[in-house]
């Protein structure tokens, strides 16, 4: 039998805390039966929701915490000052050893300082990104970095392209992932002065497999498994592919609804377009890792739902099995 | 009357060259009768495919050329070398004053390049930067910079929303445009070393209507009607913004014809979607303007149709009658 993977769940942050979290530890421990879940969070509240639902007894324990970290607060101060938040009581439990991983949909600085001040970089790991996952055309692709630190180094960007290929090889299965880096043209002479330093460094590095540059364009079609970016670019790569799909999508339906013909036209084809929509539905894959960190910790969105925090939960199992952090350091080349 | 707008058109350049470039020629001079065409290009070839059509006479003349400059090549080399090139020529009719304007669907470096070194720009603009329009669930809103030149200082940002802010006044007639910074996240503490440095300087320009940052997600929803951005950045945002919607519409119509069911429908559901689609087809809106040269230089893309043409030529018309470049030499308090 699979060893037990313990996974602290900020049962306090996101905007729909603590029902729909709490919802997705439920639907993660009755689909898995290798997960304890350590909800983190106000415990009146908690008790009240968890007494809706069954589940097997011991698979999801509370642990308490009085603060709560809001979106608007300074991230460092936050940190320090709420040290009986659900985010640093939660982080400090993968810190302790007495949880695998921490997931959170509350304030992404708060889970990014945090992450690095309490639970701690792998030895070596120069900046540990934010690396959201994105479906494409063909699957999906890790966006590596997306966090808060901009203004990247070369240096930097070759581990982000390391650790996002351990990632998408282990944790999702992909083979020999394609990693490119994110690019204004297709030829190696384009781009920023960061990107034409970086890229001769990717392409000597036998550890990965560079595929060159790729256009935003091209990401959603699949064209890499995994995209090296510097976070400002990373961050406006994501939210312009989310801004897209969420007014385009909204458009749309609006269009379908507009007539009686349309409402039955798209009767008709509801069913299709169903199984086209969960292709692109970012919920399907889990949160965002941060890499490179002593533990795993996990940001899922603001908005997530019950089917986000499971499927998060039960990504933190390949992450322990396929034991990514001993990965990460062989390759990296420490310790 | 109106003066006539004499407009330089590349009928080499771009995917579809020469049929849809000078379609669109012909259905502008069909449409406005202050526009003269002057279709640069290989003269056998433009005069077969002028032979399929009617046009008042006079209203497109022929200019030859007999060298076409190709994606792939270096942008500075070859406006140097291809001295009769489709795209040296017609920029040479602008440079010559014989032409108000220039229009290519061809080598964006070779445009851009060539805009610079042939056209010349306004006195005391510091870069000129290349402006596409996208489309948005509210109208419209200008992406500057979007081009080649990378790594701008917060000087050239300034200017680029002054410039960005005539023309979405004046060209298309939005009132007192929203200016945004790109940025990822809405805090004026938040963005990278530029975006910190440039916030303040837009927050205190009294001739532009500064909003804020803006994330690359509240673009597509029209937040801004300008929005400012390092070229590297901006041209990330564009492509993603192509890319999802490509990807998006493509994989939405697959699924309308994936079944006898779905293919019915989507019969019910055209019109109405029709109308969707319309609104964020950036054809609609006519190419990119290259700000801040003496005299007006757009790019188109690649795979321009025949309306895109069309509309680029006819966006000439309001550039000169409002004197764009009049307004940018005042209030960049030049000459």
């Amino acid at each position: 039998m699979s060893e037990t993977v313990h996974v602290a769940l900020d049962a306090m942050g996101g905007d729909n805390a603590p029902g729909e979290v709490i919802a997705g530890a439920v639907d993660a421990v009755n689909k898995r039966d290798n997960i304890v879940v350590h909800l983190v969070g106000d415990h009146e509240k908690l008790a009240a929701e968890l007494k809706k639902y069954t589940y097997p007894e011991g698979r999801i324990v509370q642990v308490d915490s009085t603060e709560v970290i809001d979106t608007g607060e300074a991230p460092v101060m936050a940190i320090r000052k709420k040290k009986d938040s659900s985010i640093v009581v939660g982080l400090n439990l993968v810190h302790n050893g007495e949880c695998d991983a921490f997931i959170s949909a509350g304030s992404t600085g708060a889970v990014l300082v945090g992450g690095q001040l309490i639970v701690g970089r792998i030895r070596g790991v120069e900046r540990p990104p934010l690396a959201p996952l994105i479906p494409t055309a063909r699957g999906v692709s890790l966006l590596v970095d997306c966090g808060a630190n901009v203004d990247a180094r070369s240096s930097h960007l070759l581990q982000f392209a390391k650790m996002g290929s351990i990632y998408m090889e282990y944790v999702l299965g992909v083979k020999n992932p394609r990693v490119a880096i994110l690019n204004i043209g297709a030829e190696e002479e384009k781009g920023n002065a960061l990107v034409k330093e970086t890229y001769p460094i990717l392409k000597n590095c036998p550890d990965i497999n560079f595929t060159g540059s790729i256009e935003a364009r091209d990401i959603p079609a699949g064209d890499a498994d995994v995209v090296v970016c510097e976070a400002f670019a990373g961050n406006v790569a994501l939210k312009m592919y989310e801004g897209v799909g969420s007014v385009l999508l909204g458009e749309m339906k609006g269009a379908m609804m507009s007539s009686l013909k349309s409402k039955i036209g798209a009767l008709l084809i509801k069913d299709s377009l169903k199984k086209t929509l969960k292709k692109f539905d970012a919920s399907e894959y889990g949160g965002a890792p941060l890499l490179g960190l002593k533990g795993l910790v996990v940001k899922t969105h603001g908005s997530a739902k019950r089917k986000e925090v499971t499927n998060s939960i039960i990504q933190c199992i390949s992450f322990k099995e396929e034991k990514i952090n001993d990965r990460i350091k062989e390759k990296l080349n420490l310790e």
